[in-house]
């Protein structure tokens, strides 16, 4: 694609260079070649500017006046990493393959099909379901009985949707990730532990991401549900009746036990863990590796395991390092308050 | 159903209200609606009782003393948290499709099928394996070579059991979940990491339930084994040659090495982790995220990582959140000595 | 087996016993049974020797002047460990299923596939994807379009291969294994979070292998690499742009979150987690549940989250431990302090 062409779409004013170019991939900047556009939005990455082989480069004015390779086009814009973003998409489109109803799938009764869904080899849906209009339904996928998958979602291959959940428009659900299992309850009784009828659903609402092997259980009673533009990384645990409000964040790893609520925006970083029962406000920062058991304000960011205020925990984790010390010197002056005493 | 039919079927007395009405669902106290059916076991919730707009709740003789509101129905009974069980099944029954053993199912050869299995759509089968009676074998699933699946167990989908594996009797499996692959085990020679073979199998005893996307290892010789009536969570790992003993709880996201023995009635809780040849005595438990890297006695509550009792580790911890203060309150003291000294 | 050959097939010499026996299959030295065949590489558990019940045992010299049991057939050799290995794959061979392409495959156009590759039913390989000569594909595999897997590979039930991932020779790739979903990138725009198109792959070198639900994501721009020799447990995250050594070992629930190096020899312990943008030097050790969020030296061994020196680190755990004590004894020492200066 011309850069000429890029930029237009890119919605940035070429500057510098040679626009007339062909662009042919993009590349981040440490490593962009010839024919590569690349971005430079970060202050901290400014130094491998100069040196760039890259032949166009999207950047803000503000960034624009580093040194300038000879020959590198800059795409000057508003927003390099959302115009780069679109670039990316404009230069590795994903292929389009052929839309079908593979005659390898099984479909059960009254089974409703949207138009122009795919569905792949080996996938096999059960009755009472319904397809979005514009669904991609990947090889191998499971889809049980009375489910409903929104329009334009994309459930990548093997991942598997019990019985009776409710999966909205444009959400990505990864491959291997499982919606619905029952959640992990029991009462112990007479040496025996019994098992928790769940006869709730899982429902997720549009925009959402799911990765791949993430577990989202059904709740025992009623759903388990998560909210308008959240996204989940791989590995996540999310138990029974948790209700994750809108544009949550959580990565890879991290444990939600049950019947938690978390609140719209808030962000779990990698391998964080909730106990049940915890509410988690809005906009709130658990950071990596945290334990929680009791309830986050609003905003707050916490740490540690069990977590605290971040500052906090960073104060006290500082401290302990000094300790080691501390016990010395306070023998050193117990033996000096010892001859003082005598 | 009638509340009086419920109450018979789930050895309950009605109290009040009026018992010939009809409840349709079962939901919990904080949110159960008319015709619909709720519990009161904990005393934490007996305040949502009064404005419950439930039909009917069952409920011990203790906490019915509480302020009943008028037209509910009490269920009284001795263990309201198990006949509430029971009225969930009842008014939620798993909906009863039809059993058939799928065209598109793959049997190899000397598969035998017990009375009654059903065995979904693009299941394949190894050779020399037995399904038990009534099994349910979901969609998707692969199940090894000479692998026993004892009676009315459930294997969900896309869960894959491999070769030898030995499954006992109602068994749940939730999708996702791998049983036997070769456990992680290498030999370093020669700049290289020469593989362990892994010729042991897996043996899950009767009345175990395994979570979605849950991975237990087949021993490198001999089996790893899980005693009955044990329960394991989502997204756990267990290593090769663990031995689990009877009615242990492995909570979600849990991870246990290998050649490890957990006694019975043990509990781990979510995100536990246990080194390799650790001895977990008999109804130990070991807190969320703790890291166990030494044997634990019997009945011991043990947290943090490296985790110990869990009373000395909170005081620990207590003492940590003082430390900055105290290394405050040592420097003006050394200086008070300083000045005694002078 | 006679005693004789397997000595001969696995470099040892026979020394005491009846080397004309038979025996039929391995054990490890705390369970060995007659004909059965053992080991002791490990002078902690030579105390089992004298009483072990196995025909043979490989040994070193330098053990084997424990006290030996009559009838016991020593086979001395330079390495037990990998002599013993040996015997074990004799003993236990992986049966000779028929190889074949299903015919409940499903191969897009212009699949290529090598000499003597096994495809098990209900795989789906997409277009213009290689499979190697003598690679095995069992039953609901997954791959995508664009894909390439290498000679003697082995790819277990279920798992899943995203388009355009390249996967080396002799890789073994566990069942429920995702390797090549997008990776976890938004930009927060507008109260929403708009995905970062991810269009690179994940290229595996020879040798590697990849544990059980497993996820590996594909990079952003470019590949997530993993290096040859490479050993990979059960659950791990990788995530995009990761750039992986060779022989490096990660245990089992370990996650990296993006963009980081791993040298080549390095071991993370289980459950290690390492933030974004971290570079790990070679050998070093992460030490379990150990969480990195800062650059480690190569050869050097941490602990703790944040990690540090695990000297260091363990050190401050044992002061953390004389904490509370500190805490009475500083107490009391203000008290004479406190005395002294009136």
């Amino acid at each position: 694609m011309l850069i000429t062409e890029l930029a237009k779409l890119c919605q940035a004013q070429v500057q510098g260079g040679n626009a007339e170019q062909e662009v042919s991939s993009a590349a981040d900047i440490m490593s962009a070649l010839a024919h590569q556009v690349t971005v430079l939005s970060d202050s901290k990455y400014k130094k491998y500017l100069k040196d760039t082989q890259a032949t166009a480069c999207f950047i803000s004015v503000k960034l624009a006046d580093e040194q300038i390779p000879d020959g590198l086009t800059l795409l000057i814009c508003d927003d390099p990493e959302i115009s780069f973003l679109d670039a990316v998409k404009l230069l590795h489109p994903e292929p389009a393959y052929t839309r079908q109803v593979s005659t390898q799938a099984v479909l059960a009764e009254q089974v409703e099909l949207g138009e122009d869904v795919h569905i792949g080899p080996f996938v096999s849906i059960g009755a009472v379901t319904r397809i979005g209009a514009g669904a991609t339904i990947d090889a191998g996928v499971r889809i049980g009985n009375h489910v409903s998958i929104g329009k334009y979602s994309r459930i990548h291959a093997n991942a598997v949707i019990y019985d009776h959940c409710v999966i909205g428009d444009h959400v990505i659900i990864h491959a291997g990730a499982i919606i619905g299992a029952d959640g992990f309850g029991y009462k112990f009784r007479n040496n025996q532990h019994i098992k928790v009828p769940h006869v709730g659903n899982v429902e997720i609402a549009d925009f959402v991401e799911i990765g791949a092997n993430t577990c989202i259980d059904r709740g025992a009673l009623g759903a388990t549900r998560i909210g308008a533009g959240s996204k989940i990384d791989n590995l996540v645990q999310l138990g029974h009746n948790n209700i994750v409000g809108r544009n949550v964040i959580i990565c890879g790893q991290s444990g939600i036990s049950g019947s938690c609520t978390i609140g719209d925006g808030a962000i779990l970083a990698g391998s964080a863990g909730v106990a049940d029962h915890v509410n988690i406000g809005s906009r709130a920062v658990i950071m990596a590796r945290s334990g929680i058991s009791a309830d986050v304000e609003p905003g707050a960011q916490v740490f540690g395991s069990p977590a605290k205020d971040r500052k906090l925990a960073w104060r006290e984790l500082a401290a302990l390092s000094k300790l080691p010390e501390l016990l010395q010197k306070f023998k050193n002056l117990e033996t000096r308050v010892s001859d003082l005493e005598q």
